[in-house]
């Protein structure tokens, strides 16, 4: 694609827009904006464009539609796959100032916001009044924008399920500036094809969300999570299947090994309790009745330690407890990138089944490249982060060990029944995996809807499947 | 769109593909065929063709591409808005003799099956091994394919979701015949666009579903349903949404009015206790220990009887009672059918906030046209059946009615956020109020999405968007 070079009179235009003081040129930006998170996509835009309202992104688009200026939307910045990189250059529209609370509606138990209110912010809000926001991604500061691009799952999804389902209705901007709503409040939806399950996971590449329409339920009442040992890492994957089907859904299950419990503690500069097993399972239930929860709290530690080899079960019942297991499991990605000189990722998922086997075979691939692959991850649901670590090889050498051994991970995977995200996305780093596992129908089909929505290309370019 | 008329030699290749047996051209088809449960849309296709597995299908839509002929999809025939109805004649591709159940996995807690599987069979199939599809849509001799193709709602919505939250994978011949398979047996996936839920809702229009991937959880170890009558529908349905917001989730939130429960009863020719009040809830719990379930009904009859104004509670806790309330709650459709010479009907869905108000509304109506306006609904998620009834009333006037009575339906319920359909679809009878519900945007996009899966436009011709 071939767009157009941003200039004087293009930055006049949007200041305008804006105001001048919301549009920051290239040339005065910090460095943060020419990367994500996991910093491994590099790219600067022409400028940045911070947004208030809904009202001037429709109208940036209508004049980038016009102009043919590619337009890339960025919240925090927290992906992890160069999602929010403009690669083409262009305006970077930061909807990170979009965060107002539009509407909390008890009735029918949804609430209205904008894209850039922060994760932690959402809970925060509903659970005052009794509500609950069950998606539970990792990085709390990501936008609601964000999560809804990719679809973020986090640990919570084999109960509660991802963001899409959570999402009610949306309220979009079009790469033509026209402003459509899809869904609303309502539970049930059958009345035509499903743009509003569509745009979710779409990643900025057929519209701009603008705002959202959450579910909400009842806060649950009680929760309780424990920490369970186990022998080795095989004795605890295999326990998560039976631990799942013998009785009532977990909230959560996690999967915790020495190495990554140790990261955490050098990063976070303290000890963790219990910290001296080789693998824990860290399980969660919430329910509406302390009995309830200690009856399922009861027959899984029953369950664990007489019949799938745990060696003890904690219950993470203090606050200062909860506070310590659940801040490590927090750190994990960032005491990982701060093990070593640089990380890459990847986020396959598998059905739940395959996990075991898929990290035995994660483990050799490490021995056979001789790179070090911490991961942990979201057992329950079969979602697992394994980490590529440069630690002092060669770029050269580096770049050659990654290629291959991230084709050999995701070849697996695919074998496995895997795919290539669980919940971070495709964005610009995950591509040609995307390719390769759906092959060129399904890629056909994909272009064809984002002819169908962004016919010049101009939102999000070079990304998912272009 | 002018499309190849079925002639000896199409009926010669169909016949090599499936058997002679298993082709019936029109002449020999009993009448059933020429339309779908609620008999407002009629077409006869050119052959009916009953196919056996997937291999045969492809087949089929391979020869029917390159001839230019009309496929249209048929399961069990239960559909209410045409959508399998061949209005373009053609093949009529009736998938109910694909009922194998492929594979149970413990482990993944999923459920492979052929889509001529009936609802009823499925639930039979996994709650005896202890698993449990959660999804439940009034008509239980519906496949799951026809349940997908509209993703089918149903009474446990509120609680569990709709069916699209219950398939994680689905195997679909496209029009040319290619066998693709979208999602699979993983939790989450964020793996580009999000094709198995745009396929799902899209009433056989953008490809032919041959076999789904249905998510399962441990089968809920104790449910209690209570009947509560109110004095009057307005006090019944103010109730709901304190109900579900002052504790935990219904599982199911259903009202019912006198009148409804008065057809039941002629239709069944058997007495429904305490039906002698003007309106009820019925409403259902389920958990997994006896002690949740009881303090949950004990809570709500509290707050229904002190503080909502209930004039009782009646626990529907026989296996006797169990029956007598739930087959007249079956009941519903087949006894407004039954106290009538012809019906139609309107599947709106609104914010639950807008229940009463869109009620009131429709008794008006029912009163300035002069015409039977009968109605039963799921007021937990706001979802709502409404029917008109001819009565011995003449056709022309009985259209004209019809005609200005949906508009106006429709009409209020747009104004109050309401959606066309809930959970029965688009199908042939509501195109134009879907069309006035999105506007030419969304249709656009969504024939764009057309043009991209079918571009000849020959599977189910003349549905949703055409």
């Amino acid at each position: 694609m071939k767009y157009k070079a941003i200039d004087q009179d293009d930055i006049l235009v949007l200041q305008e827009i804006v105001g001048a003081d919301f549009l920051i040129p290239k040339q005065e930006l910090e460095e943060d904006y020419a990367h994500d998170e996991l910093q491994t996509v590099h790219a600067w835009p022409d400028c940045l464009v911070q947004v208030k309202n809904k009202d001037q992104i429709s109208q940036i688009m209508k004049y980038a539609y016009r102009m043919n200026i590619p337009v890339t939307v960025r919240g925090s910045g927290t992906g992890l796959v160069g999602g929010c990189v403009p690669i083409e250059g262009g305006i970077l529209l930061d909807t990170s100032k979009m965060n107002r609370f539009v509407e909390l509606d008890p009735i029918n138990m949804t609430l209205r916001v904008e894209p850039g209110v922060l994760l932690m912010e959402i809970y925060e809000y509903v659970e005052k009044e009794g509500f609950f926001y069950a998606p539970d991604p990792g990085e709390k500061s990501a936008t609601i924008g964000g999560n809804i691009a990719t679809n973020a799952g986090g640990m919570r999804a084999m109960k509660y399920g991802v963001t899409r389902d959570w999402v009610r209705g949306l309220e979009v901007v079009l790469p033509n500036g026209e402003l459509v709503s899809f869904g609303g409040k309502v539970v049930k939806n059958s009345s035509g094809y499903a743009l509003k399950d569509l745009l979710i996971g779409s990643e900025g590449t057929l519209g701009i969300i603008v705002e959202a329409t959450l579910k909400l339920i009842p806060l649950p009442k009680y929760s309780a999570s424990m920490l369970i040992p186990f022998p080795n890492r095989i004795q605890a994957v295999s326990a998560v299947p039976k631990i799942i089907t013998h009785h009532v859904l977990p909230t959560a299950v996690e999967f915790l090994e020495k190495e990554s419990l140790r990261f955490s503690e050098e990063y976070l500069g303290k000890k963790i309790p219990h910290a001296q097993y080789d693998a824990y399972l860290l399980i969660t239930y919430d329910g509406n009745t302390q009995s309830e929860i200690d009856y399922d709290i009861q027959r899984i530690s029953e369950l664990c330690v007489n019949t799938l080899g745990a060696i003890d079960v904690y219950l993470i019942d203090t606050d200062e407890r909860k506070q310590s297991v659940w801040s490590a499991r927090g750190a994990f990605l960032e005491a990982i990138k701060a093990s070593t000189t640089q990380i890459d990722e990847c986020d396959v998922v598998l059905p739940r089944s395959m996990i075991s086997e898929y990290l035995d075979f994660t483990q050799q691939l490490s021995q056979s490249l001789q790179v070090r692959i911490p991961y942990f991850g979201h057992v329950g649901d079969g979602n697992l982060h394994i980490y590529f670590c440069k630690d002092d090889l060669e770029d050269q050498k580096w770049n050659e060990l990654l290629t291959k051994g991230f084709e050999q991970m995701y070849q697996k995977a695919f074998e496995l029944g895997g795919k290539v995200s669980g919940e971070h996305g495709i964005g610009y780093a995950k591509k040609s995996y995307l390719k390769e596992q759906v092959g060129p129908t399904q890629i056909q089909l994909m272009k064809g809807i984002k002819d169908t929505f962004d016919p010049t290309y101009i939102l999000n370019p070079g990304k998912v499947i272009q």
